[in-house]
């Protein structure tokens, strides 16, 4: 990982499994059988934050649970840009890609688990929480300290933005989610 | 625990208690008094690439909850393969092995409570998280580095899956539940 | 706490607090202002099987839910042993006792926070969990290793049935709840 | 923090942030879209011992959901006195303030992230969580030892009415909520 902060400086978006990476993996059945999902408030500032100061954010997720969305259109990120039901997914980093006009080297993804892997080794700088699985680590160029959940997308924005003169601390974006 | 590994060849299907194995063992109360569970998506995606494979899989539990089969179902399990309300477990232990024609030591059982002992006794492979309860541990042949929930789930499986040749991270299953 | 083993002998009944004893302490607030419990199987698993054995057992909470009465009905508690809204509680400890023909010298008393103090000082044998504040830990003869919420209750309840031997691991009551 | 102690003499009131200070920065989605939090019981009894004391008892928060005022009101704090929506929290700190007549520096605030740092600096006493971000950290006089949802906020309560000779165990208030 020794190079991986020279690459911070290129990247101009973000893509973001969920569920291991913005939750700690797991997920709670509803009485009515929904998947239920519990999200990290200091991740949620960063996506707020990287998101006022322009940067398209993606998530890419197998997950079908329309909740989903609204936990990440609050944030503002776009509800075109949050891929749902997604079984192969690089077709849908590169549709994002495409969406934005970004070279995929341009492009950070971070994911923790098997159907991540593929469009892992096609973005700018894989990335992976510290508690990802063994196969996903071994094509991460960062592995985050901070695991699912507890922090590893704060964590790489706020360096991404920082190395780019963006994560101003005086202006910060409300908390409110 | 030297030779569970030799054991891990003659696999061909899973038993899963709920509480502590595929959960850690903590219950939520619904305002309308139903029993809510929170799973491990690390131990979802396991079982579904070995459903995918064409391991039978069957849930063995002691709890009532209709949303223990929703979480299932949703990964593949067939429904008449989920137990609950099991009070002695053994029987239904039996009763799956005869449905898919399987022996009882071609049949891993994991579990973490004192309702587990007896169905452990009798399969191919007692397993059990590391957080079980000693007399459950005492019974165990393998006794997994994860808690319950904590992918302890995930372990097995990846562990038999592996030796068999059958685990493939290049074309993995959605991790959509 | 050199000598709680002796008193173990004796004890005829429990009583427990249920915030940070039988949880972890944690409320979580529901969409309609409900507040929502997270409980142990472990912890209920030992519950059902001292009912089942014939301890009487007190639920003794500051709290209003309903959904309280829920949880530990399904195990075997009766509903008229489940105080709620206790705001002191040694009258309520006193109320159980009188209604078993209990001396309070024979009941246990498992409580984490400063409400459970008085009543700790009148009753047989008093507990607390790991993480109970200091001056409960202070006045407690016998602190769990384990953590509200973790197990305390299942420790207590089994080192209390084991010396009595009354702790059957053959014949376990179903995890079920 | 050598010298936070001189100051706890003089706090007549108390403001804290909700996420990752009265929880652990956590919020589940639910089916409905709302935002679910978890709050410690432990800390609630502090804030009702100190309502019943007499401090006033601010809550300011970018969070909106309704749920919020739930959860405080129950222990006590005046509906008016949560502040929900806070964009720009030194504002509302400074109308907490002249409601009470109080002067900012006979005031605690404990924060945990960005949008805390400007009260922060206001304020009689800046605290914050074992698990505040560093730019937080770097602007607090006192970091507890506890993490958000974890008890930090019953720890400085505490410390402030034992100082004051308010922290009375033999009269607590119940742990009711």
């Amino acid at each position: 990982m020794a190079n991986y902060k020279t690459k911070l400086h290129k990247i101009k978006a973000f893509v973001f499994d969920v569920d291991g990476v913005l939750t700690d993996g797991m997920v709670q059945v509803s009485e009515n059988g929904d998947l239920l999902r519990t999200y990290n408030s200091k991740d949620g500032l960063a996506i707020r934050e990287a998101v006022e100061s322009g940067y398209p954010i993606a998530i890419i997720t197998g997950g079908s649970s329309e909740t989903i969305k609204v936990r990440f259109t609050i944030l503002g990120v776009k509800e075109s840009d949050i891929y749902l039901r997604s079984r192969v997914k690089t077709p849908d980093f590169e549709h994002f890609c495409k969406k934005y006009n970004l070279q995929p080297d341009e492009v950070l993804f971070m994911g923790d688990d098997l159907p991540d892997i593929a469009p892992m080794r096609v973005c700018g700088l894989p990335c992976c929480p510290a508690d990802a699985v063994p196969d996903v680590k071994a094509v991460a160029e960062y592995i985050s300290i901070r695991n699912g959940g507890d922090g590893c997308v704060r964590d790489i924005i706020e360096q991404v933005m920082k190395v780019q003169g963006k994560w101003d601390t005086s202006a910060p974006p409300a908390s409110s989610f």
